[in-house]
């Protein structure tokens, strides 16, 4: 499968505390261990020409997984018309932590998807709330992060199409932390963790849930409609 | 409660078919089985000033029907923002036919919302597939149109929340035809019936089930969330 | 609407503490707000001929509410059914905490219904997710109580129709605590809340709940369909 | 994969136009063409011992793909209420035509599964309205069968968790032809066509599907939950 990681990769660059943590920024890390599991992995980046999204790069990916937080505003128009149309069209999409405010997300979503948030060092447990579903392969009851930001409801998408993580955070807030959508021959997966001043994608149950929800975003070989003006099939009777 | 029921109106003006089914144009037609429902009715157009949707009347419309076709791309960026932003907020809306691709339904649903069609007086026949739904009240196992345009599958929208509809056509093609969705605090009826060279605003049951879907958009008293930082309500540890 | 409250009616006999709590039974407790709410209320408990539920009774009830705890097994499994089958022709049910392992609820959801418990005393929140769906009229962001028995995922229960409530808890866990599903004409309301050694069901928002649960589960007029051999609506060709 | 496919194995013995199209019985088609798809298939009938349906084989089986129409009252209920644990623990099942009757997916919706059929040649076309979903994989816009039995709405099942095929038949009706469940740890399949007296398993289309359902329901390695009385994980104050 190709896999195209694209991060903002603003962070990294400007703030030692995340530069420390991520020192390739967060794409190089969550491509590692994708390379791992065996995927073909490209990255992509906002300061790199076109994003590093060009219409052949789209087109080449199956599934595209997205970081990106403090400058969603200057993702080009055009470009993010492009990746939902890829998505559409059938690209597989996996959207992490603040990326339920990328362009890209909101458009796919036709909602705010606003949020609560806190920096606090909230202790974070997803608890798996739909166990047949492929992208807990691998993982125990819940996933449990020492410290993360918080993310509280409510959470302002449209109902998620399966609900498979509920978060409970020490603050007192719950999430809905991993939902998955469909729109058009395209598959989405949102999964909530991944705050750039934790080392969050370093955590083995994060980096396998993302891996599931690679390969469970893959579309395969589905049907591709006809639109439009349409002759009838069957004979349509005088009236 | 308050409906305000918004008609592209050009079709009655241009063409004398559709003038003669309904003269005073389909706006009228609708909100007058509206008002006889005991609503407070009003309309809206095209060619109106701000389309007729000025920020007050939108603030004083519970559910807001709309019926558009040929001009989709006339209708103001803004007004269909300020139209999104109200549904978000709470405003009922209930979709009708060719509404499928205006503006305010595809922001909403984030698809192409794209279809087959065909004008060749098929048979319609809509069956009922949720008997539990209120905007069922008072309908038959189906309803049944004598010539209709075909809208066929497959219909480009996110998964339907409710599926209450599903059409048969004659010339062999099935389709979603009454749906509902739910964005923020709004409730959306799509309804597939109308196109405006038949008489399918008069039948009967097309009003009832208008009347049921507007009922059941309305909100009343639903929560307002508070969005954005957040301080915790339970004590968290250092760690 | 014609409401009956069931109840198992058993802890309050045997237990001071809960006959302290509630001295006619929960079942009174509860039907005295929703007579204030205006509705005809009956009760029914199980030590009753019959469980108190008649064809009758049954024939005559728009919505039923069940708490249930200790005695699920007593309940006759042809009363049972017969309460199974007035729901998949159309009555309401609102079904209460502990009576998740019902027999009624567990014969309609087809699984175990089997979750997490903790009776230590957890501050509960209750989160809205669902800011459009009617059941959440009058209610905050959240309801909270003080003290409560913990009930945690994995709540084994088909994925709900609608998510409305989803529960923190000072343990550490979460829970799908307000949830909906349809079943034939009947609509069902799960709602987490009621543990017998506390005095929730005098809590006016958790009261708030029930009513309006009461009232979307309430069947108004909705199509009976016909099932069995039937004869085509349109010619079927030679082949 | 493990797969075993269990026919009830009546109308091959009884019916000579059955006989003649499925001279071994319909399971031994279904299992040919799922070994020829590389998976280790067993078959499992009626007659046999417990049905064929020992402990021993469904624990061994990764997806049971079940037949039956006119006996499904002699499936013993014990060996349905073995399976359907077997489903709920993670077992995927998928249901083939008439066992929408079958004790074992009755008890899995827990509603009546009832339906309008006919036989009378009717032609019949699946349009695919979910071409995102997996089970779709190598299918065009729709599967045309020239002679089948009717199914029509309403089906009384459970709404659904996704809707992939929709039926339309000549003699005016539409079918939920194709449609997936969760429950517990297993995911259940029904898809609609298989008239005994027509030769649609030999369909090559119908065997793509079948063999991308059964893809489909396996279930790798999601965890199983703890359920019962729960110690906490967080401190929980005194009150």
């Amino acid at each position: 499968m190709n896999i195209t990681v694209w991060n903002e990769y603003r962070h990294e660059k400007e703030n030692p505390v995340v530069a420390d943590i991520y020192p390739n920024g967060i794409h190089h890390t969550i491509a590692g261990f994708l390379e791992e599991a065996g995927h073909m992995v490209r990255t992509a980046t906002l300061d790199e020409e076109q994003h590093g999204l060009t219409e052949e790069v789209l087109a080449n990916t199956d599934v595209l997984v997205w970081w990106g937080h403090k400058a969603h505003d200057e993702v080009d128009e055009d470009i993010a018309e492009a990746v939902k149309h890829r998505v559409l069209e059938g690209m597989g999409l996996v959207v992490l932590h603040s990326a339920h405010f990328s362009k890209v997300f909101r458009k796919l979503m036709g909602t705010t998807c606003d949020l609560k948030w806190r920096e606090a060092d909230d202790r974070e447990r997803m608890w798996v709330v739909d166990p047949a579903h492929p992208i807990t392969e691998g993982i125990g009851q819940y996933l449990e992060i020492d410290k993360e930001e918080m993310y509280g409801e409510h959470f302002d998408i449209p109902t998620p199409e399966e609900l498979i993580f509920i978060s409970w955070f020490e603050g007192g807030e719950v999430f809905r932390s991993g939902a998955t959508f469909k729109r058009g021959r395209g598959k989405i997966f949102y999964f909530r963790p991944g705050h750039e001043t934790y080392p969050t994608y370093y955590n083995k149950e994060v980096q396998q849930v993302i891996q599931n929800g690679a390969k469970w975003a893959q579309n395969i070989g589905t049907p591709t409609h006809i639109y439009g003006n349409a002759d009838p099939i069957e004979n349509i009777s005088e009236k």
